[in-house]
């Protein structure tokens, strides 16, 4: 049996996907090794799978976006589904998880694998619930443990580079969540899923419970775990409850358990949060998962913006890489009301890129700062095309300043000729 | 001559304008009326003028938001001005900035002022340059100095509430400026006029100069003064520069000679900045202008997303604002591209609200986190009207709601049946 990336990296081994990944961030493979065998960073890579992009998540390294794709029952659309890939990577996706759980979800998965450069995850209980419920005819409570195993392993097997697990909802940890007196309970849907079952079968997590044999399946096809926070808090009013910091120790320990299997490791994290909070939960997650990579949704730093999620979510999300989150999971305008659209789609990458790269100027990610001295300089000397070229959208950016109407010359319709930049231009030479 | 409404308060009379402020805020009107006495809050509001919303900005308030809107020489249309003047108040604006440059200037402002139930700023400045430039047919150069305090009077006695003066451009700023070595140099259009006349006539800034005079035309009309900051860093590299602090530590100074005048203050600040320079700037405004207002146009936390300027501005308005800023101009899609449309106005005015709400939660201004409890209570009951009721655009909530497509049950599309919050509930139950 091959070695995993993290076994690898332990012995010291730069493997070709350490070396490809650091080119692209431009730093050492050494220091990516030394990354992976601490666990501060991981590279979901499959050993199933031909990525043509190897990315590195964590610490020291650029912040990461990921695009959540996917049917449900009411819309399912493979072509659509494409077209969703094809926008988020178009707008910058560093990682992409096909969340289906409407029509043939096995071959909606093969197709977009087949299509995807970039890492790939799923959540497999929701193919092990799904088909639960549409094939065996039962409830989800019905589901039985061997399945969702074997669920977790045909994904496994077919390619998946990183699956969220909810290992961390226990019998100890729900029992702190339901003193906690929550407004909204549970919102993760793996993780109402996995409640469930333990609530009506009285028994715990089967994901906690073997998750020796989990790491066995990870183990076997190099998979990361992402280690899903089943009991993020849904809205600001439960942030930062015993429910979701039990949840995070556990965690942690699960974390060691993994590292110690050869297996990589992501932590996922909240959700919604009063924005004061956040630095604190990224400090928390860091010093009781042991620097690994924090994955986080959102934080939406409000509940009262439907239709703007995606908003809400880069000023979280902002805040939360700048404290030394490294992952972010794109929220779109759509959340909580519907199905994204490809536009969503497009609106919610871009927003998390913002994100995203705002916190990587503040941690001092190399070539961070650079981009925004090059659109500076660009508009010092009212350059527009470059201007256009160096933008996080320059089709957006150059159908606005098109838009701006007739006047095309070398300042813009805000100012036209009272531009501050031309007329700064004037002063320095002291001029009429 | 009438006491201004900062004269009463430093005598302890509370005015009607003190009590309306009061019961919108839900506080005391005499915390209010002490607000105002030591500086800390100020209330727009011209005595010419007969305001619909007595509007309080500062301390323990709620962080409001001004939209800028006005026309361009390359798009003059006092109609479709007048349109977004609707669409900014409808979705939220507590202040409007008449920004015009663009045709009949005047025309222009006495209509919207006579529309604008909020407190309507201006910058004079614009209109002495354009009246020198299209009616003298001179250059910027050429404004004379009792134009310019002519323009001021002129203004005051329509009734315009508040003013942006950019007086903290002085021989001592602009020489740490230009030793500074910016790439984007001034950038602020008020602030490039009155360098470029100071330059080539090689003369103290007459605001500054001619503080006094200023102060004696506020204090007449009651106008409160937005003291500008000409030298705001208009890209990340440029921020928190000698040229920026130098203009604080004077506009700082004018503050006191302002508040010794009766007038009440207000202090603009940046512009671009990286995230981790927010707080601290928030912190020195404080300090060097003894608690005065601070309005924040953003900051935009990176300069590489035109046509997104109203989310890079939401996040540095989030943070800034949670680190104790009070008023946060809004900043649209169109911002470096283009004069905003209707929709940008829209889009702009929605981001910032979300900025300032992230921002009041953390502030604990009462009422704020409240308002997402009750969005959480209606998540948690699947109440689509009471959630789209409670969004802070209730069209687009519902919109997206429909475009959900044909499934119209308790649930929506992203999860249909799956539906975390459903799943949980019956979990409660312990039931299949």
């Amino acid at each position: 049996m091959s070695m995993t990336l993290r076994e690898a990296a332990v012995q010291g081994k730069i493997t070709p996907a350490m070396k490809r990944c650091a080119q692209e961030e431009g730093v050492a493979a050494a220091e990516i090794c030394k990354g992976i065998a601490s666990g501060c960073v991981a590279i979901p890579a499959n050993k199933n799978r031909k990525l043509k992009r190897f990315v590195g998540i964590g610490q020291g390294l650029k912040t990461k976006i990921n695009a959540n794709i996917g049917t449900s029952k009411d819309h399912v659309d493979i072509e659509y589904e494409l077209k969703k890939l094809k926008v988020a990577l178009s707008m910058g996706a560093d990682a992409v998880m096909d969340l289906s759980t409407g029509g043939p979800i096995e071959e909606i998965r093969r197709v977009i694998l087949e299509h995807c450069p970039v890492p790939l995850g799923t959540v497999p209980i929701y193919q092990a619930a799904v088909e639960t419920v549409e094939k065996r005819k039962k409830s989800i409570v019905d589901m039985r443990v061997k399945d969702i195993l074997q669920t977790i392993e045909r994904q496994a097997g077919e390619g998946v580079d990183f699956m969220t697990v909810h290992c961390g909802i226990t019998r100890e940890s729900a029992a702190r969540l339901k003193k906690a007196g929550r407004i909204l309970g549970v919102v993760s849907r793996g993780g109402a899923f996995t409640l469930e079952w333990m609530e009506y079968n009285q028994k715990e997590n089967p994901l906690y419970e073997r998750f020796d044999e989990l790491l066995a399946i990870a183990r076997a096809y190099d998979v990361t775990l992402s280690l899903g926070d089943g009991l993020r808090p849904g809205c600001l009013a439960d942030a930062t409850d015993p429910g979701q910091i039990q949840e995070l120790v556990i965690l942690g320990e699960l974390t060691r358990r993994a590292w110690d299997a050869g297996v990589q490791v992501i932590i996922e994290g909240p959700g919604h949060m009063p924005m004061d909070q956040i630095a604190a939960n990224v400090l928390l997650q860091k010093k009781l998962c042991f620097g690994a990579p924090f994955y986080v949704l959102g934080p939406l730093v409000t509940d009262i913006a439907p239709g703007y999620d995606h908003i809400t979510s880069a000023i979280g999300g902002a805040v939360a890489a700048a404290a030394g989150a490294d992952f972010l999971c794109y929220v779109t305008p759509a959340e909580h009301l519907k199905l994204p659209s490809l536009e969503d789609v497009k609106e919610g990458v871009v927003a998390s890129r913002i994100a995203a790269h705002a916190a990587d100027i503040v941690k001092k990610v190399p070539g961070a700062l650079e981009a925004d001295e090059s659109m500076a300089r660009s508009r010092s000397a009212l350059d527009w095309q470059g201007q256009i070229s160096l933008s996080i959208d320059p089709e957006k950016a150059k159908a606005y300043r098109e838009e701006g109407g007739a006047y095309h010359g070398p300042t813009c319709t805000m100012c036209g000729e009272y531009c501050a930049i031309k007329v700064y231009k004037r002063a320095l030479k002291g001029k009429k």
